[in-house]
C-alpha cells in the first residue's frame, strides 16, 4: 500500500444493470454524503449516459493515473480512460459483461499496488460474467485472489446501519450446511473478524455473538447437538486467546432490538441466516465487506436489479454506504484523514 | 361455539414466568388497547401478586362460570374459581408448573365447549412443564389435541405488525429440515394458511409467498435443486386451486421493506426462517397464532424469560397483541362484534 492519501477504486459493474446509475448519485450526493474522492475504472460515456438517466447533469473527467482524481472530484466525476460500452439498462449482453469484467479487474489491480486505498465493486451478473470467462463463484473470490490471497481466507460480512453479520458458510445448498459446520471454521473466521473490525472498523474490544445453527441452540440436544460439539468449543478456544465472542445463541431471538444491542457483530452458520435479518432492517443501506484481505473491499449488498436499471427506481443507499465504508476502512487503516 | 358473544379464555403460563405480570397488565390497557373481554382460568392470588410488582392495583373478581367475564370484565378481572398458588417470580418448580398446566387444560376445555370465543395461552417452559406429565411437545399440539385435531393439522403463523410468517417445518434440527420439506407439505399447509386468512383474518384472496429453501433460491440448481423438485411444484397446484400464491424466492430478499408488502404471509421452510425476521422486526408484539383448528389460539411470541419476572421489563407488547388478535379472529369467525 501506498503511504500518502489515495482516491478509491470503483468498479462499474453490469453495465445493463443499476450500478453505474448508482455511481453517478453517489458523486452527486458526494459533500452530503462526506465521500471520499474515488474514481471510476472506465465506461465515461456509460456513466454520462446513465446519470442522465435519473436526471443527473454529470460531469466526467477522464484521468489516466489514480492520484489525478483527488484533484478533480470536487467538480467531475474522475473516470479512466480506457474501455466503454453502449448504455442499455436492462438488457445485458457479452460486450457488457466483458465491460464490467474489465473495470473490475483494472480497479482490483489498482488497488492491489496501492493506486487506490480501496476497491468498491458495483452489481455484476456471475451467470453473465461467467459467459465471458470469468471463473470464480463472485467477485469476493475474484478479489481475494488478486491480492494474493485463497478464497477461503476472504470472510464476507454484511454491515447496515443495525446491524452486521457474517456468513459461516455462503453458497452452498442448505442440506450441505450442517456437514459444513466445523469447529476449526467458527475459529478461523472468527479470529478473522475479530481482527478486522479492530483494524478497519475502530472497535478496540469487537463483541462477537454466534448464532446456532439448530432451532432454539438445539434446546439442550433435542434438535440437533452441533451447539455442545463443534460451535460451543470453538467459542470456548477463542475465548481463551482473549477474543471477545459469546454463544451460541437462539438466531431467531438474536436479532431482536435489544439483543442487537449487545454485540458488534454476529457469526452466523450460512447464508440466509445472516442475510435474513441484514436485509430486513437494512435493504436500502447495506454494505458487503469483504474481511481478511490484504486490501480492502467494499460493495453495496444488492444485485444488478436489470428488472428497475434505467427507470431511476433503484435507491443508491447500499452504493453510498459501500463507497463511504471503503473511504472510513481506508482512513482507520491507513491514516489519511 | 356457541353463537353469542363469549369472553376469551387466557391461560396463566408459568406463574415464575412474565405471564401473569403481562395479563395484568394488559387487563389494566384493557381500554387503550381495545382488548375484547377476557377471564384468567385459575391464579386469583397469584395474579393479584404479580400484577403488585408492576405497581398495578389489579382489582380480581372470582367467576365460576366464562359467561360471567362479560359484566364484570369493565371493573376488574375476571379470574376463574380454582387453582391458586404463591408468587415466586424467576423460581420456577413443579407447583407452579401443575398450576401452569391446570390453566391451560381447563382454558382450553372452555374454549373447546364454546364457554370463550378463543383461548390465549401464557407462556410456559415445556421442560419445567415435561416433569410434571405434559407430553406434548408445547401448548400447540396440546391445543391442537384438546379440539379433536391431529397435531400435525395445527400450523404455526408468527403474527406481528409488520410481516406474517408460517414455518412449514419447526422443532427439528437443521439437518433433518431438507428430508422433511414435501411438496405434500407444502400444499397442506398452504391450503391451511389460505383458508385460515380468508376465516379468520378478513383477507378476502390471501397472498402468500414461498421462500426457498436454499440461498438464492438455489440459484437454477448449483445450490440445491428442491425450489424446482419440490416447491414450485406444490406451488403450482395451488395456484391450479385458485389460491394466490407465488415463489419460491431468495428468503433473504422476501423480508426487506418493498418486498414485504407484496405478501399477506410468508410460507417459510425451517423455525429460524420464519422467527428470525419477525423477531427481528416485530420482538415486542409478535403473536404466535395456530391456524387449521376448530378453535382460535393465540400466544404471545415469547417464553417465560424467568430472568426478569417481576421486575418490571417484560414489555406486555406481545400479550396485548395476542389477546387483540383472538378477540379480532373471534369477531371474524362467530360474528360477535
Amino acid at each position: 500500500m501506498m503511504a500518502g492519501p489515495a482516491p478509491l477504486a470503483v468498479s462499474l459493474g453490469d453495465p445493463a444493470g443499476v450500478g453505474p446509475e448508482l455511481i453517478a448519485e453517489a458523486w452527486a450526493r458526494r459533500e452530503g454524503a462526506g465521500l471520499q474522492p474515488f474514481f471510476v475504472a472506465g465506461g465515461a460515456g456509460l456513466l454520462a449516459a446513465a446519470a442522465q438517466s435519473r436526471g443527473i447533469a454529470l460531469p466526467v473527467v477522464p484521468i489516466f493515473h489514480p492520484a489525478e482524481a483527488l484533484d478533480c472530484f470536487d467538480r467531475a466525476l474522475p473516470v479512466l480512460a480506457g474501455a466503454d460500452g453502449d448504455y442499455t439498462p436492462g438488457v445485458p449482453d457479452r460486450d457488457g459483461a466483458r465491460l464490467a469484467l474489465a473495470s473490475l479487474s483494472e480497479a482490483a489491480r489498482l488497488t492491489v499496488e496501492g493506486g487506490a486505498d480501496a476497491i468498491v465493486t458495483g452489481p455484476i451478473h456471475k451467470a453473465r460474467l461467467a459467459e465471458v470467462g470469468f471463473a470464480h463463484p463472485g467477485q469476493t473470490e475474484f478479489v481475494a485472489e488478486a491480492s494474493g490471497m485463497h478464497a477461503g481466507d476472504a470472510v464476507m460480512m454484511l454491515a447496515g446501519p443495525h446491524l452486521r453479520t457474517v456468513p459461516l458458510t455462503v453458497h452452498i445448498a442448505l442440506a450441505q450446511v450442517p456437514a459444513a459446520v466445523s469447529a476449526a471454521l467458527v475459529e478461523r473466521k472468527g479470529r478473522i473478524v475479530a481482527m478486522a473490525l479492530m483494524r478497519d472498523f475502530g472497535i478496540a474490544a469487537p463483541r462477537i455473538a454466534v448464532a446456532a445453527l439448530n432451532p432454539h441452540a438445539g434446546e439442550e440436544g433435542r434438535m440437533g447437538d452441533e451447539e455442545s460439539r463443534l460451535i460451543a468449543p470453538a467459542i470456548e478456544r477463542l475465548r481463551a486467546e482473549g477474543i471477545v465472542i459469546d454463544g451460541p445463541f437462539a438466531a431467531d431471538g438474536l436479532f431482536a432490538p435489544r439483543a442487537r444491542e449487545t454485540f458488534d457483530v454476529a457469526l452466523c452458520m450460512y447464508h440466509d441466516q445472516a442475510l435474513i435479518p441484514l436485509k430486513a432492517l437494512d435493504f436500502d443501506e447495506g454494505v458487503n465487506v469483504t474481511l481478511g484481505l490484504p486490501i480492502i473491499r467494499t460493495s453495496p449488498d444488492h444485485g444488478t436489479a436489470f428488472g428497475i436499471a434505467g427507470t431511476g427506481k433503484a435507491d443508491a443507499g447500499a452504493m453510498i454506504a459501500a463507497i463511504r465504508m471503503a473511504g472510513e476502512c481506508a482512513e482507520r487503516r491507513y491514516g489519511n484523514a
